[in-house]
């Protein structure tokens, strides 16, 4: 196989279903509209022209794709998720005080803080009722608890933040929470509505939550690889707010006393001066600690392929497994 | 009939209905945990303690009432509704930066506005997860509607802050939807799930509408006729914050040029000194616009009443009538 095709399992999974995701886009335009707040369209649009994988509805479209589902319910749930991550993004951007996404100036700051949290609660509430118009209960619950769980694990994170004992346990948990959760419902209601058998549904959903964690790995190692440009974030972000990632949880759990004063300095008290990234980054070399995170998302990456192994083979199969590697190689 | 009874209702509702606010009680205690996430009990218990009229779950559990609903559901979306009215409540002293809350130190003063949007996400999801667990589809389509409303109710009192030209219908629109959406969707859930025909359905409806919005116009007058310690919150803030409320928008509809000239100076521009709250309170006095407010919170309190005129006669039902009086008696 060329191996162009290989690395681009996203552009083509896009591809096959791009019928589906401009009805998508369609139906997310529609219902980003409010009649009393011209606001909310605004600031949704800002997100929505930056452009977005789209990989949490591709998610929900290639699952029901692989039942062969016909029916709506694949749009107005592949929308709902997109809802999702949209308002989960605009309150993320809020709490971490970011001033880029996607490249672009976040909306908390072109707009304020305050509209930044009422349009994130718009879009939940949107994704609320689009996700009710299936009528399908088992849906509607999956979701519901996806969506406890997300904010369970921001609040983890928020807690853990600056604390340097952080396990690398709990980094799982809050990965889980706050970015696997939803790939895990965005995989499994594509089965549901379908009417796939419980095999297959748990298949799709331990899927989505093994390719959430490798993503989420992949992600906060690129916080340290990545260039500004290829990101569209700023390169070091999560050293400067003492966020605790696996970079960081496995540097501390082998530093020696200096080292551990450097870490208590500069991510417990968060007193960062000149130099200290670079010396965070020093420290990492010496431990390898962005090699052997890199492994661990590597891991993740085949955990969601060996979970689809039973599911129909076909075109679709094949790209939701290359997707897991190509996740994983964004952040070499 | 007894003065003093008639004008504590919602004592009497509170009493009559104690042994179901029990248990609306130890569901929300029983779901305010999070195995992961200790701060959000922690959030919650602090708001819960302060201790609110409770007066969203008393509709919700009078409507039940009125039918003689047999059942548990009333029980979950009683909590259901003040788990989002508590969410709300974590979001707007965000947006608007209170101090004070029920006469107690806001959250976001005692732990951080991150701590207060997240927490507020993790309770909106929670009351998703709630009313799921009702299985019944009209609810959850309603209260999804009503979680968009509130949202966009909100956003539009953002975008009309400080902007003197907002009229009486704008400031209907918001109050519609930031408070009156939640108070007709609690009383006619009540009504849902007790099988209530249409009519009725519409009639509970049209209660907690006209309710919501006498309540809210009576707690816009309290900001300028109450004591701090009666209402919990500091007397003056909309003022301070540029919140075009009704006492306001009337007294500018009226202003001459210098008077004009004043509220542009606070209000648009926001630019205030000592005295100006007394030379509002003093302009307010001119145009009469606290008696002629009061006068709108009491033809909506009427409007309340005259909806439930059909429904069951019954204590509940007289109650909910008395109800409607006492809640802008408050603001005397």
């Amino acid at each position: 196989m060329d191996i162009a095709v290989v690395q681009q399992p996203l552009q083509r999974l896009s591809g096959l279903l791009a019928p589906e995701l401009q009805e998508v886009d369609s139906l997310i335009r529609s219902r980003m509209t409010s009649e009393n707040a011209p606001r909310i369209p605004d600031i949704t649009q800002h997100l929505m022209d930056a452009g977005g994988k789209k990989l949490r509805p591709i998610l929900t479209l290639a699952s029901a794709a692989l039942f062969n589902y016909s029916g709506y319910d694949h749009i107005r749930l592949a929308a709902t998720v997109e809802f999702i991550h949209t308002a989960t993004l605009l309150h993320d951007d809020v709490v971490d005080e970011s001033k880029q996404r996607r490249g672009r100036p976040t909306s908390n700051l072109l707009w304020d803080n305050k509209s930044a949290v009422l349009v994130g609660d718009f879009l939940f509430a949107r994704s609320f009722q689009l996700m009710t118009e299936t009528n399908d209960l088992e849906v509607l619950s999956l979701l519901a608890d996806a969506s406890a769980t997300i904010a369970e694990g921001e609040i983890l994170q928020l807690t853990a933040s600056q604390d340097i004992t952080t396990t690398e346990s709990v980094y799982l948990t809050i990965t889980r929470g706050k970015t696997a959760a939803l790939f895990s419902a965005a995989a499994k209601v594509g089965g549901i509505i379908s009417q796939a058998d419980e095999a297959a549904l748990s298949a799709l959903f331990t899927y989505g939550d093994a390719l959430g964690i490798a993503f989420q790995i992949a992600d906060d190692l690129l916080d340290y690889t990545g260039k500004d440009d290829t990101t569209g974030k700023n390169s070091g972000d999560d050293f400067r707010e003492g966020k605790m990632t696996l970079p960081i949880i496995k540097a501390v759990s082998q530093a020696t006393e200096p080292e551990l004063a450097f870490w208590q300095r500069t991510i417990s008290h968060n007193q960062q001066q000149a130099g200290d990234l670079d010396e965070a980054l020093r420290l990492m070399k010496k431990y390898d600690t962005l090699a052997s995170t890199r492994a661990e998302a590597l891991t993740w990456a085949e955990r969601a392929c060996d979970a689809i192994e039973t599911l129909p083979e076909c075109e679709i199969r094949d790209l939701l497994y290359d997707l897991a590697g190509y996740i994983v190689n964004r952040a070499k």
